[in-house]
């Protein structure tokens, strides 16, 4: 990832389910496969004290899978086979190869864990997911594979972050405008945002500014108890944004502006 | 990004273009539009003291802006309206609206600047980019639109990493291999990796494992000095990952393997 030649996309799957389930994601951090590194982040997590973080990656046989053994000397804990882990292992191999279920070192890798590492299966690929826990930070630890980290996470801590996130519901949805300048558009999105508390108003630039192509969308967002006020917040945010709009306009022509 | 509605485009494209000018990225950090939070990402970043660190997004007109705030903050560098960066600002209003060329706040904000900072121009939008030194790492504020971002990259700033990555050349290849599990190459990566220092294998699983649209794909990346070296580097390691491959079948059948 750090050479550019793979997308994020395990990070942007797992922003858009958290922030969907009402939970809060704050940071993100990427780093190559470098123990000493990795334990620093750890280390770092620990400081800012989150209820969950996520790892992803560096679960498999090979040498460049080392989030564990990063674990292990960030966190003090011994690394040993998990009982638990190597069954899940093995009936993996059980399954999908004949004869070939030998426990080579690669394959007792995935089951080497840091001592109070609890294994979850993995329904999709053959390393196991792991769940620790460190000064009240519960770490989840995913496969870097995104069917197995998708499946992983759907069936095995989707309801424990809704749960966590005191079912706070999110809503959101975008204004696209033409025509005017996002140095335009500041005054009013701060005048929508003072009038309607909750709402979070953020601004995009696409193409170039000032240009027949350029647009800026506007992205609205509110979080709340309720979907229903939620959404109703959402509402009368669009609402006032609009009025702001055709005014700015001194010849009656209102601004354009859509639905993305 | 946090809430997953956008790919992450610019740290990719960043880290690619960086690689292959010899370069290496060792750490990318997503963050919110929180002052405080973006603060002690930089303040972290002067304690690990790269040579460079960039940072993009955050240099617009909008409220939901504010990345030199938080440098103002961080490093105790008081805001400003810098000239250069207010010449910028006004030429390009003078291009792209005819007659409303007002300084309004939201567009003096975007020559609003920490003590000490540099404007660097920006041939497709609006808000210049930024460049200061703090505690002998050089900060290159980039804004956040794709667009602008690479233009301003690609004008001003490659030429100055290629210079500090000392000529480093980067070469890759990827070799995608069917019918061996991740297990069963961990060992061969190994060897490999032992017999011809300066390449890195790492091993990515795609479709599923033991699936006929499961396959392997290694990916090979070497540095040095010359492009022609590197070069040879990968090409010896292919040849040996090749003969390990083919004496990996007892029967003779050489697994299937091809260039992606």
């Amino acid at each position: 990832m750090l050479i550019g030649k793979t997308a994020n996309t395990n990070a942007q799957w797992l922003s858009e389910r958290i922030t969907k389930l009402g939970g809060e994601v704050t940071r993100v951090t990427i780093v190559g496969d470098d123990i000493r590194i990795i334990g620093s982040v750890l280390r770092e997590i620990l400081r800012r004290r989150p209820d969950i973080a996520i790892t992803s990656g560096g679960l498999g046989p090979t040498f460049d899978d080392k989030t564990l053994q990063a674990f292990s000397k960030a966190f003090k804990r011994p690394l040993q086979i998990s009982r638990s882990a190597l069954r899940l292992v093995k009936s993996k191999y059980r399954r999908i190869l004949e004869g070939n279920t030998q426990l080579t070192p690669p394959r007792l890798k995935m089951a080497t864990f840091p001592l109070g590492a609890k294994a979850i299966p993995n329904p999709v690929g053959t390393a196991p997911a792991v769940t620790l826990r460190q000064k009240g930070v519960r770490f989840i630890v995913l496969p870097g594979v995104p069917a197995e980290l998708q499946s992983i996470f759907g069936q095995s801590f989707e309801s424990l972050i809704r749960r966590l996130s005191r079912t706070q519901y999110f809503y959101e949805t975008s204004l696209i405008v033409w025509s005017l300048l996002e140095s335009q558009l500041a005054p009013m999105i701060g005048r929508v945002m003072e009038h309607i508390p909750g709402v979070y108003i953020k601004s995009h630039a696409k193409g170039g500014e000032g240009t027949e192509e350029g647009n800026i969308e506007l992205h609205f967002s509110a979080k709340a108890a309720k979907l229903k006020l939620s959404r109703k917040r959402i509402l009368k945010a669009l609402t006032l944004m609009s009025e702001l709009l055709g005014r700015s306009m001194p010849d009656n022509r209102h601004p354009r502006a859509g639905v993305p």
